[in-house]
């Protein structure tokens, strides 16, 4: 596992905004400057809150991006100069979050933009091509990223993941997929049954092949959720979505949030493992103008259940 | 006194964000596309509170936007795409926000960050060149943009202003300018004394012309502070200056709260005129993330004055 770089700090609620970024063991694939292969660069941010500088150990709650945000036009990092060409800087923007650095683009990767850059659906891939240009974002988001926040040394174990949109289904897979590896989970706008929408079955058949229903299965929100059996007898997962009724991408049957609410409503056994409260709000689209109305709620759902 | 536009809304905090356009009656000039004079299009983001939805009369805490956040490489409108050009683009975001659409660029308005394009320092251009280019964001503020929003018909007719970096100077120079206008002001690390810093000698320099002396001083807050006369008798103008300690800026003697603090301090005749609280704020620099921090209570603040 890399060492982790400082590539930045801001201080902010009397806490530090911290960017950072490693070579990952898990996003790697063929280099695009060699003919071998080798690890991406990854880069994230971390709010470290004030107790954790006064040294108390905290916990986490991640927030996966969807995919808008990870793309083309939406936000630039600061510092970004047109001077450097604009093609350098509309390439950093898209691949400043969580997809691959350094590797050699796959074919196809930047003609759709629900496919490739930006849109990794939080899979493993196991199509060879997307398999060679580090499609590997499950495994990323679960498994190496808690391993090199731990080098922070600041952290008390506890995690819980949210995440907007596509980076919802994220977070959604990500806990139904790990029973007991985060106190609780929430969502905006998450794609709920990616198996039974369009942007779903466009990603899953590119990544995961168009034959493999197992593997499609095994990645989406809702039929994990009516399978999902917690660790600990008695106890539920806490789950929290919210979705807008004036969402451009609820209407197109792109979200599906009525799938997810009937496998985990009351009388179903999946309502034994999971404690879920699914929200519709009248007037409110897909945007971060919507995540910001709903933002604070999730993260006090989330302090509660970490033990804040 | 064209009518407004409405570019696009969203839901929002139970209100909603709407940006709107207008062609300005003062943000005039030399068009772009022709040999004549003619109006800018101006662009401008209003929230609109539930209680106002609901029909209610509200007051208007308006915000400035510094230099940094109006000009290249910070934000990009949603919607902005590559497919058009990076040229269109760019140039789109350089002037989405209170400067000239339509006229004709200004000789050596991008070749500075710091003058011209997203960097017209809230005056009043008088300089002819600057002022062929609409170069009178002091007289759009303070006199077009209020009668502007009187179209919306949800306004009680109070307002307050803050901003900030060269939007917190705007800020201040506006409230100290137009006594009994504004019912409070505040401002993010804001240029306090522009007579006396780089960044403003520049700017002053080119659109008030480096002869004319008093034409800076009327646009200086440390200097106009000194000076100011409230009309209520008795009452004193509410000012809220929030400084990071860490902020590059304020380092390189472009900021001078110093001097504004010494305008104001218990004793002096300011003081009987404005009641001003200048805090310093250690580890904080001059970006979003201590905005952001400090934000909360400066709507506070002018919620207060507002009589909200």
């Amino acid at each position: 596992m890399s060492t982790l770089q400082l590539l930045s700090t801001n201080f902010c609620h009397g806490g530090e905004v911290r960017k950072y970024s490693h070579m990952s063991d898990t996003i790697s694939g063929t280099l695009a400057d060699s003919a071998g292969e080798g690890p991406s660069k990854m880069q994230f941010n971390v709010f470290v809150p004030p107790a954790a500088l006064a040294g108390k150990k905290v916990p986490v709650p991640g927030h996966l991006p969807g995919r808008a945000h990870l793309q083309r036009g939406h936000r630039l990092p600061q510092g970004v100069r047109p001077a450097e060409g604009p093609g350098r800087a509309w390439d950093r923007v898209r691949r400043a979050r969580h997809l691959p650095r350094g590797l050699a683009p796959v074919e196809g990767d930047r003609d759709n933009w629900d496919l490739g850059v930006g849109a990794g659906f939080y899979v493993d891939a196991t199509v060879a091509k997307w398999v060679a240009g580090g499609y590997k974002m499950f495994s990323y988001v679960n498994h190496e990223l808690p391993a090199v926040l731990g080098q922070l040394d600041i952290l008390n174990g506890k995690m819980s993941i949210m995440g907007h949109s596509m980076g919802g289904h994220g977070a959604l897979i990500s806990a139904l997929k790990n029973p007991g590896a985060f106190q609780s989970v929430s969502a905006f706008a998450p794609i709920c049954h990616p198996t039974q929408c369009p942007w779903g079955k466009k990603g899953f058949g590119a990544y995961l092949g168009s034959e493999d229903q197992a593997a499609w299965a095994a990645y989406d929100a809702t039929l994990l959720a009516s399978a999902y059996q917690h660790p600990e007898s008695g106890a539920r997962l806490p789950m929290l979505v919210d979705q807008g009724e004036e969402d451009n991408f609820l209407k197109a049957g792109q979200l599906l949030p009525e799938a997810l609410q009937k496998a985990v409503a009351a009388g179903t056994p999946a309502a034994e493992h999971i404690d879920a409260t699914i929200r519709l709000h009248p007037r409110y689209d897909h945007s971060y103008y919507f995540i910001q109305s709903f933002a604070e709620e999730h993260v006090a759902f989330h302090a509660k259940h970490l033990g804040c």
